[in-house]
């Protein structure tokens, strides 16, 4: 086991702090032959990286990644991939007074007493910057599932921010990267944007949001019974994102009130294979992928790095008062959504490659 | 890895197929020393057993739990603790008709596309009745909870059940084992029994449940960063219960909708270390427990094997109207209760082992 | 993790003690649709069974297995499989002295210092009777690598026995199984025979061994870097049997030895792919298999129970004579056979599936 | 699993090519609050240091290693730690001619036909440039030894090359740090020198030999049983290392020669516990320490990078003479010591994590 490490046979082991000279993900077990250059993945670090738009925190970071080994004449070898990002934009001092004072709802507190030590500079381990090993990673599990599922696409999206949410009546899937949100609502991007900017800057405040991630193209038959189910995996990879509180498959949490009439989507026999008349199952049954689109959310809660002032206590116990002056995001999910992205697609090729392990890749025949 | 384990160091592995001979589950990294009896894990059983009430399927089993191993004279050894409950009441004739059609709403496809075989009996592997073995692992994690920490208690109960919500201004934690919904409000339950009867007799349907679990005592300073977060470990263990759609921390998918301002629960000092205003945060930050309670919520949906002819297919692609006659819940999330409560139990102390383990249960001081 | 667990996808987790009811063998991820019945394990037990020799024990076991899960009308279907053998010949009075003594050479004392309780009977989970559940295990490896590598062979023999060294150049593949000494040459096993029955009748003695297990049409490619090398995962699973002390591939220790000049095998051109002029490397070259013959073996200490009395201490720390009465073997080596042999069929077949998941099986191609 | 991790608690994943921009190594799950500066690991690596000695490579490295993250202010976080070193001395061109040929005795043939694509710069993964990552990990488990165990030592040394044998009647565990082939017996250095430089320089070949790794002050109770045992994990530790064929525990493979009369260490009460009459054993029964010398051997073949001419085929099929005029050792072996002895801290540090998780480090009393 590491606790730093996620995948079975796709396995990345993410490293380093916030503020550190650099952080990274090893990326073990990777098929060999694949075509890989930096450039494919640094257009998804981009699409993370803060500092580009007003919505996201100020902090500036090129946020380029290097491939360091497992690459040979811009193809994978099979051996480890090790991709760093240096840490450029430091700026230390903007935290060096939080190092005595437990801000409420982070990390702070708990490290503290977990380990007894913490490194304080930009919430050190347990910061947001994390997740750019992720979407470097992903980035190496989105080429590897170009080359092996031709045409399948991992896409995720905001569903909701605060009060607001998504109409679905006006889903656009090609209005997905149009829009800072990653909204597939072109239209209703300008209100989210005001509504965001007021609450950051007239409210001091923060919001949280829903994210909605949907692989499409899939084949039937990845995931594996009772612990290594495909939405296990997609649960605990969802969950171990900064700041996610819940993590819904298909229907989620709505599930509750359902009937049983309702909830269970019809089976039809199509040209190319079984189809289904809904998917409130979220393109998972058993654990195992049913070939339809496979559908996964979660929800990010507001951060608490915000102007407000907040009660809490220091090391020694005296109370005090916590405002978080630093660069911080008003609505953290904005960024989720492409690490929501990434998770997803390494979870999906990690089973793609546990797949062709245990069957050969082959399929039941139906009709 | 393994598909059917699960745990870091308290690891648990199941098997067994609904109308096998036997299921069980062996366990392995438990502390030695533990006084463990059979009746110890039999009470749990008994709380998850069908055929008990009306509100469950008939099935008739004992669920009677024996251990095979790992205990000498009454004492956990250290070794792998093998526990088998024997499969007594497999009427395999009530589900012969089902071998060559997919039941719409379960695994009975998926199953048939990945491995081109299945075990059509009760659903084989993918039957609900693997939770028994996982019930048994969990009384064997509360007995060693017990030794290690005193005053730990592990709580399920119901919050939803279709239209129904748990009323919270009345939470009773003493109701919740008076009644058969584990409710903690006695005086819902006769309501929540007219309406599953409803639901069940007159309109032959199921129906899905919110089920939450609470784990109070547990000390601060459990969970480890990223990928073995401590709500990560328990997102996946609810998501690999049967028929689970979504898991929620704390707020949850709720915290969506939150502000910055309200979401973080602010820190005083207590007599006995740090407390906290509220618990938005379901007793984790930053992947690590607070010492506040631990709550973890997650949906169910409705079975669908139900009485109400649902279309489908057949293995040869033809189609077919499926009613299920055989014997099943009518909301199949009553009894993942006492499962759920399992599940909690088990990662809890495999997070105390692995704490252990790593900083030898020391904690950072505070005041 | 799992300490009681082998192997990365074909994995297998044994439990049981030498004189509980029962022992096991829990095999996940094996392929689907093998043919697999009872009898097919029931071979390799038989080798492995004590009693049936004046060479071995006269413990009485039948060592029946049952596979309680995993299997549906005679094939697997993909979930995990259980290999259950009952203990019946338990005589634990025989053992009732040697409670509150430790055994020279046995575990007896580092189990009590590790874990403060130890189960006597039989020696508990360190009697060598837990590798009956790796020969059932061993066994359902072999039938799966028969269905994925037609023509392969798990082949083990003894080339050492105290004094006696087997004569290489009388080697007799045809003749391992004609013999109780699993010796390639029929001609010296009746000296062995002699030899062993001298050392038990008239010396109260016991002896070591040493054993070779050859997998002989295993193709090039399987293995990886580093630390999931073939020859590591093989030394590893030799090294877990009980009594053993070394492990070698191919030239092994004698490598130490050897000239640059000598050590490496020459390759040259075959007609179906390259060729070795020797086999020096065993097999395997840099973690990786050759396809040439993949040779390993291993040494067995002489067992600790005999009647010759022994120095030791009691639990109270007092001085005592120990003199083992129970049914042993003057040679622990010979069951080894069929053990080692089941523990290279099991990391082969998991090689193959790691392979297989990682390259598709895919080879690189010469000429 | 990663195929390029070892460890279960204490973890480490090596990364890297041999004449990529950089390799390391992540050690996750390392106990918070120890000190650790880079020149607490930068002692060992100058140990394994290519380039100080003629009886090594000339390839010149400083092998300076940068810690990346999981340290603050001097002091272990708990967090991953990363470990680089960046290659600066590359000279890709003396490889270049050999990208189409399979040297005889490497792993250029097994990568190719593995992962159809290969690294032939330096030998890429499989270079044994790998092991300074090991010993950089190892000298970060040694810093945590230091601090949970005061007094435990872990030493290697050779004790064979060719013909040549330590006289284990001059052991001088004092010697060892003062000749360059880590021999306990400084008056055999000369010529064990003399002998090496006639093998390269008047010979053009290369020589095998044999290291032994002792850790002494190891308490009791370290280890686990079957498949965690530390013999076994020590086993695969060594075999994983480049050019090892041979991993031996106590007497090794000479046990196959000994009787039980001799085998077994007896018991005595002594002062402070336990004490043996010796260590056939080599410090471990039933895979648990008992608190004796932890001895591991291995032998490690003789490196086929000669300038001998050696026949082979090229990717074409065709044959051709390889002779290898890079930078060599003639006896890797040397360098062999402070990775072998890096392998055995971490192994030893993990057990003692894994200890302390299962049993909280209580020991059974004697006495």
């Amino acid at each position: 086991m590491s606790m730093n490490s996620f995948g079975h046979l796709f396995r990345v082991t993410t490293w380093g702090e916030s503020h550190g000279p650099a952080l990274g993900a090893t990326v073990d077990g990777c098929p060999p032959g694949v075509a890989l250059e930096p450039e494919m993945l640094q257009v998804w670090l981009d699409k993370r990286r803060p500092g580009q738009d007003k919505n996201m925190t100020q902090r500036n970071e090129a946020d380029e990644v290097r491939i360091l080994s497992g690459v040979y004449e811009g193809k994978t070898t099979g051996t480890p991939i090790q991709l760093m990002i240096e840490n450029t934009d430091q700026r230390s001092k903007d935290y060096g007074e939080i190092e005595k004072t437990f801000r409420p709802g982070h990390a702070d507190i708990t490290y503290w007493q977990k380990y007894g030590i913490r490194d304080p500079r930009g919430g050190g381990r347990s910061s947001a910057r994390e997740t750019a090993a992720r979407v470097a990673a992903g980035g190496v599990a989105r080429e590897v599932l170009k080359a092996l599922v031709p045409g399948l696409e991992v896409k995720g999206y905001m569903t909701q921010m605060g009060e607001l949410h998504l109409d679905r009546s006006k889903f656009d899937w090609d209005a997905i990267d149009t829009n800072p949100f990653w909204l597939p609502d072109a239209s209703a991007a300008k209100d989210w944007e005001a509504y965001l900017q007021k609450i950051r800057t007239d409210e001091n405040d923060s919001v949280g949001a829903a994210i909605e991630v949907v692989v499409r193209g899939a084949p039937a038959g990845l995931g594996a019974p009772v612990y290594a189910k495909l939405d296990t995996d997609l649960a605990a990879a969802m969950m171990s994102i900064n700041a996610v509180k819940g993590v819904e498959i298909g229907e989620g949490m709505a599930a509750a009130a359902l009937r049983g009439t309702t909830n269970a989507d019809e089976i039809f026999m199509g040209e190319n294979g079984p189809e289904y008349s809904s998917n409130h199952a979220g393109g998972i049954l058993g654990g195992i992928s049913t070939g339809q689109d496979i559908v996964v959310r979660f929800a990010v809660k507001p951060t608490s790095s915000i102007l407000t002032p907040r009660k809490s206590i220091t090391k020694a116990g005296e109370p005090i008062e916590v405002v978080t002056k630093g660069r911080h995001d008003p609505c953290v999910g904005i960024r989720a959504v492409p690490v929501g992205e990434a998770m997803a697609a390494c979870v999906v090729l990690d089973h793609l490659l546990m797949d062709r392990a245990q069957t050969g890749g082959d399929r039941g025949k139906i009709g």
